[in-house]
């Protein structure tokens, strides 16, 4: 704990920073930040003298599910767990933290938005950013060539959040990733297929998948002029188009990356364009292109993965785009990125005007990243590697306003039976018969009173969605029999105390 | 990133450390830390020098698991959702961290193991310690009265993990509680009947149950003279019996917290019985604790809890043991422990001669805790609470160590049938036919290669415990057939290719 004198010296210093933040007009949120880590230096003061200054609530960013978001959530995931099943994925899972150097290096200009843990003595940790990083690390730690899992699991980015779109700091993340050197494509395609498949099952709307390749960009990049060392920071301002417009990605290009106007236009005219097959056909006769070598080998591959997208019958909604750029910087080839047609309308107490209609926008992403199991080999052995990440978070966020507009109501628990009784004194005779009915495998429930009114235990079934009450009196204990009573019908019926088990399953199919 | 001379200054500083150590005859353990810690500044600062000083592992006391090992942990977390679910419980989930002061002074002594992440502006963090003082913060932050429901998540103690026997830095948490005014000892009761159901249904051999209650506790240091600002210390030392024996116990009483041998003495009288309903009638008769009014609420409701275990028929099971004191300090009625009879031998390699055969020992523990939530609500409003929390790491372990010796295999996937073909030049026809088997829900795989042999495709699924093989050649193709292989038994039948997915289903149930 904190000595005492540090914390008085630390609240002093933590008032000035407010005062200042306020005597300068900083945004709400950032001076909000500090009172509240004011409000905490307090409160560990206050604990000390037995006072109680709590600041009840959750760390920015992050947040509680309650019973119907996990509801939600779990039917969402076991969708997502049955289609990587499906297609013979195992499941492996890592820490939520790694050594921080496990973590350098990998994720360019993201990398400040890495949590670090406090040096506590002992080794440097970072909570861990996405899944794929941690995974290119297990592959080269056990040496692992060839695998095809799925990992569902948090991952960390201390990001500005946006929860009313569904952007927070703690989120899941589902990844799906096939590792090993085969034929062109083939997984490739396969990944494509499960984001299809997906997508299709969750029931979310329209939705289409841009696909390019980072061989096609660069090449793209090298023939309309972009010198060598920009190529990344002009791909990230491509990566710009899904949300800002041309002419202001151009503006980006010229004046903060130092690109003539000459090859900005150039670059314009290439990221217009979009097609399926075709357009690789097509892009191979462009007597620029067709000139160089990475262009060349992705258009070939991506004739090649359309080729197999028709035997999976998904070239339906899949766009090969050459403006999808995607930031990070460890994919080698082919990339590609799912977006939802619908746009959804923000709660309207949460937002200012400029959000009142909010697109979902991207659902899933990934690409092959070939180099990145070798960054972590001691010898450098590479190991192919192609993946696909499912945002799961925006698709929760979408269930959840369905499940708010939808009249039917949303179970939390699958509770078949209460055990109830309308007279006193039968606790122990109601308690007997749950615990009989455990025992069988009957998911059953019964009040924790000894003697409560049959109403507020038939209030109960009616607010948790319990479809049959299982009712104890003297006459039913002398006869053997417990009335069955179904909670919507109001129906009831004698059934003989061994029949119950068989007639509770019947009903509860 | 860090800077370079700042880290040229953190490697000398550290490469003392480790010298100092080294010279010092430190602990391995100790030097192995400061060496990683000097490994990993290296490898920061190769990083941008372009060398690979890589530390390839997980940080220390985490680990990863493998497909193996997910598929006994889905196994172990199946059986105990089921049961959780059985007795009618929601679920919720909360961040992987709080605010830091929402820890504080909740763990007493063990305070110290909280990880703290790094202040890198914004609130104070701590990654969870358990998953009860979390759901106590919930519960306070949305006025929750009542609830029942289960919690199953990663907790984090920078604790000395020791993880042949299963304790990890990281580890499952899987918990189980009830908030509610109730009456008395009837959610006490379904917290043991859910932890008898869920060990019996795991089938990890015999067990017992011990139970107790702070009350009594605090009753019985209270007639024996222990003085009142002493109670929580020694209920710690107390809590060491299961570990020491009485004698060393009491050197601890006596030596160090200070207590008369007579009043030691007294004390151990007590902790030495152990019994059922009869203990806590023949206590309530017993001239010192019946002038307790504590040590009497108490022993009444056990007598009380020991009826309901009655009707749940567990009390075969079930000691009340007046040695069982559990460290942490919120715990306010009664509290339990649940403990394996067996045995588990150590992996000898990994194990010096003292840990040659190691008890596994508690493997679930919970109690009631009437005050924690109302440490919380800014007007102290109670909500009472007991639960339990399954120690679930030990489990996987039993688990791993019954599947290593086991004959029977662990599939790490589900697949049931593997597409293949024994002729070149038929890769679309089996992708074709693989999509076709996702499109009906079959979970099918094919090989990502252009011409796989026939062998390396049945050893694929050998390998895998894939049971099924669909066999695709000119001639098949040409008849509208499928040839259907059995793995095991190596027959073969020709099947029409509209029954396929029929005959797969029957086949594979």
């Amino acid at each position: 704990m904190a000595d005492k004198a540090q914390l008085q010296e630390a609240i002093k210093t933590q008032g000035e920073v407010v005062r200042k933040l306020k005597s300068e007009k900083a945004s709400k949120e950032q001076i909000d930040e500090e009172v509240a880590k004011l409000l905490q230096f307090k409160a560990q003061l206050g604990g000390d003298e037995g006072k109680h200054v709590f600041v009840l609530k959750t760390a920015k960013g992050t947040r509680d599910y309650n019973p119907k978001q996990m509801a939600i959530r779990e039917k969402v995931f076991n969708i997502i767990i049955s289609c990587f099943k499906r297609h013979g994925a195992e499941t492996i899972d890592t820490p939520v933290f790694e050594l921080k150097e496990t973590l350098t290096g990998k994720y360019g200009e993201d990398s400040k938005l890495i949590y670090d843990l406090k040096d506590q003595g002992g080794e440097l940790l970072s909570l861990r950013y996405d899944l794929t990083v941690p995974f290119a690390r297990y592959l080269a730690m056990n040496k692992i060539t060839n695998i095809k899992r799925y990992h569902i699991a948090k991952v960390y980015r201390r990001d500005n959040p946006a929860m009313t779109r569904g952007r927070y700091r703690e989120f899941y993340q589902c990844d799906f990733d096939i590792a090993g050197q085969y034929d062109a494509m083939i997984p490739d395609a396969e990944c494509l297929k499960i984001v299809y498949e997906i997508l299709n099952e969750l029931d979310l709307g329209d939705f289409h998948i841009k696909v390019n390749d980072r061989r096609i960009l660069d090449g793209m990049f090298a023939v309309c002029g972009v010198p060598d060392e920009k190529f990344r920071t002009i791909c990230s301002t491509v990566d710009k188009l899904d949300k800002m417009a041309w002419e202001d990605v151009k503006k980006e290009m010229v004046n903060e990356k130092g690109l003539s106007e000459d090859v900005a236009n150039r670059i314009g005219e290439y990221v217009s364009m979009q097609g399926g097959q075709d357009l690789a056909e097509q892009l191979l006769q462009d007597p620029k292109l067709s000139q160089n070598k990475q262009a060349c080998a992705g258009l070939t591959d991506m004739k090649l993965l359309f080729s197999y997208l028709e035997l999976f019958q998904v070239t339906d909604k899949v766009v090969f785009d050459l403006s999808l750029a995607r930031g990070l910087d460890y994919y080698t080839g082919v990339i590609y990125e799912a977006i939802l047609s619908q746009t959804i309308p923000a709660p309207a107490e949460q937002n200012g005007a400029d959000e009142a209609a909010v697109s979902v926008g991207s659902v899933a992403g990934g690409g092959r990243y070939d180099g990145l199991v070798g960054m972590f080999d001691p010898k450098g052995r590479k190991v192919p590697c192609v993946g696909v990440s499912i945002g799961i978070e925006r698709i929760f966020s979408i269930m959840e306003q369905k499940a708010e507009t939808s009249s039917e109501k949303v179970r939390t628990t699958e509770t078949q039976v209460l055990v109830a009784s309308a007279q006193k004194n039968l606790l122990e005779e109601r308690l007997k018969l749950t615990s009989e009915l455990w025992n069988t495998g009957i998911k059953a429930e019964v009040l924790y009173k000894k003697n409560p009114k049959l109403l507020s235990q038939l209030q109960h079934c009616e607010e948790t969605g319990i479809p049959l009450v299982a009712i104890l009196g003297e006459q039913e204990l002398k006869d053997g029999v417990v009335k069955l009573r179904n909670v919507a019908s109001r129906e009831e019926v004698d059934v003989p105390r061994a029949d119950l088990v068989d007639e509770i399953k019947k009903r509860t199919l």
